[in-house]
């Protein structure tokens, strides 16, 4: 493990569906919540501004299982953990615990881009400044 | 009236929420879908190319009443009515029906802007041949 | 003005669009947040079990203004105004800020209902326990 | 392969963010939507009424791999197909296609539950009838 970061968030009626639990896709959002959470406190965001144009990440494979089901006004705690840096695309994993217990677990692979006006992305290796603060986010 | 436009709609599992219903903030998108279905159906984009740069429509106000609820599978129809064109804005309607029975009404006032990269807006007079299409999409 | 509550919130990558902008859809969302985020801060929930069943408060009518747009990682604070309780009724405000300066502002107006299983509501007076907690929200 | 089916899609403007393409958490309310479409193909719903109680099928494990974006207003064609059955839980795949070229392909393994009010969910073996139903989705 590289990097860890622990966020709490409370679910919102409008995450929860007719079954009366938060809807599965809001896992993901959740996920990048805490990501994007992390990428901030070590100085960053996950778009960033830099010399080689907006450097940011977008998803290459995603997965999640789940566990238990969370519901309305439940405070789950996210556990993100970067696991692994290749040369050009970051791995990470969110566990969702409520009352000490996992209630699901997701993992994220992300390639580095920089993106140009009108939407476009190239995929590029992890310039050394980003590496540097993302390893770094360890500590 | 100045235009129309009718559009059939099921409710997802995912736009429902723990009271068994469609979550009222999930009207406004479905408003949109109405209004982004009719420009198309007069051959146009709510985010049109045109020389005067990419013309596209903020919205100033909008509002929804609530009549009845729907539910996960509901088919509900949606009917879109443009009410008014002024110099730089548009006002629509559009009331939700199911199985016969009102069940909202929701109201859009929308200004007509250019964008520029960047997400910067700028309000202009809706454009000459973009007011001609809207108004023959009345016949 | 019965009651008032504030909170900030960070708008979120998935909240935003192509526009660059949190989408208009979204404001309702955090609209519901504040609000419920008020009733936990009087020691309720917006669902609320009671001896009369499940109350809770689906909504009438809602609106909303826009005045500026907000970006991601904009931090905008919420300001939740109680505004009125009728005897089944109540409508609140909440204004949006960003940098000191008001980008929206939303009315909800929501009925007091009883709701009972398999997703039906009853409109009723406002149970006076209740209702004496919202007053005492203004202290 | 047990059963298969094919459901259009256009991205709508909330769905997208502020990279401009459809933001990659909302592949998953996709894949539902084509399950569901594919669910009343065969004459059920994914929230099956039955002698046994209510039949639904949460999530146990889901996955989704991203090739290319897709934007605003593309036609995006999905499709479903059942890969297996197990006694108690069923796996899909969606690909999806744009302009004939596949741009993302998503999994779901999901379990048969019956759940009882108030949101509890019982782990089930598939119904016989519903087996039956769901094979011959296949013809």
């Amino acid at each position: 493990m590289i990097a860890e970061f622990k966020m709490n968030r409370r679910v919102n009626f409008a995450e929860t569906d007719t079954a009366g639990v938060m809807h599965y896709s809001n896992y993901f959002r959740w996920m990048e919540e805490v990501e994007h959470a992390w990428f901030r406190s070590i100085g960053m965001s996950v778009v960033q501004p830099h010399a080689l144009g907006t450097v940011s990440w977008p998803r290459i494979t995603v997965s999640c299982e789940y566990f238990a089901p969370v519901r309305f006004e439940d405070v789950v705690e996210m556990h993100f953990e970067l696991l692994t840096l290749s040369d050009k695309s970051m791995t990470y994993e969110v566990t969702f615990h409520k009352d000490g217990k996992k209630t699901a677990r997701g993992r994220t692979k992300a390639v580095c881009c920089r993106t140009f006006d009108g939407g476009r992305f190239e995929s590029i290796a992890i310039p050394p400044d980003i590496r540097a603060k993302m390893e770094k986010g360890a500590a």
